[in-house]
């Protein structure tokens, strides 16, 4: 991890409890979007699975990561809120596993960047997938919110 | 709480970790429902405020734990997975929370339980609604799927 990442991760942690316990132990902020890794004891359910609310969880949780990044490379101090979310559970996660928000295409963003710069809040659209070993198991669509302090 | 409740809460707390971790006080297997809470300061994101993440685990726990009972009256023995879930997150929670899982309409109940005993596997619609002092906060509509061990 870069310590550009790590201090991140570390500040989400701080500010959200839950995230302490969730085997959290990457997160990688790249040109195309955000990676964010964890493990899968932490992370059970009944079934020796994957929980589904540890999926959503880290989905969410990548999706705001990616958002609240970008804000902070443009120098733009936001407060970033999830509106909705549509998640689709595709298979059972059996091992570590990690979400990725991809950025959308340029000038998605270019038009969410302006319109928080006209109107002082914005709404952008994000696919997040998470996986285990590239392989899908939960892909979420989510909308999110950002809104200049 | 009843016995009945406390031993599933119980046993939720010791089959999926993250469940120890939100501070979870309350839950209640109702005839028309099942009701699960908890406390916010557990739960907590950067703003102070309920953590998307914690509402969205709190409401896909809330439903599968209302199929779950279901299942086990009918001493039906099952797995339970959500399949898909769409959560509309309404105003931020900003003290204690519930998820109301509602029972759906009894032809619905009873067309899921018949189509489990058929083909060994069905899905049932439900409806969950994230509430703070009565005021719906998240709402989650999820399809589970039931299927015969």
């Amino acid at each position: 991890m870069t310590l550009a990442d790590q201090a991140f991760l570390a500040r989400l942690q701080k500010q959200i409890p839950l995230l302490r316990h969730m085997g959290i132990d990457q997160l990688s902020y790249q040109s195309a979007g955000l990676l964010i890794s964890a493990a899968l004891a932490p992370n059970v359910n009944d079934k020796g699975t994957g929980f589904g609310g540890s999926l959503a969880t880290l989905a969410t949780i990548g999706g705001w990561s990616l958002v609240t990044r970008l804000l902070e490379d443009q120098q733009l101090d936001c407060e970033v809120m999830i509106r909705d979310s549509q998640l689709t559970f595709l298979a059972p996660v059996t091992a570590a596993f990690s979400a990725w928000a991809a950025l959308p295409a340029p000038e998605a963003v270019a038009g969410f960047l302006q319109r928080l710069r006209q109107h002082g809040q914005a709404r952008l659209a994000l696919q997040v997938r998470v996986q285990q070993q590239g392989e899908d198991k939960l892909t979420m669509q989510g909308n999110y919110v950002a809104r200049l302090r």
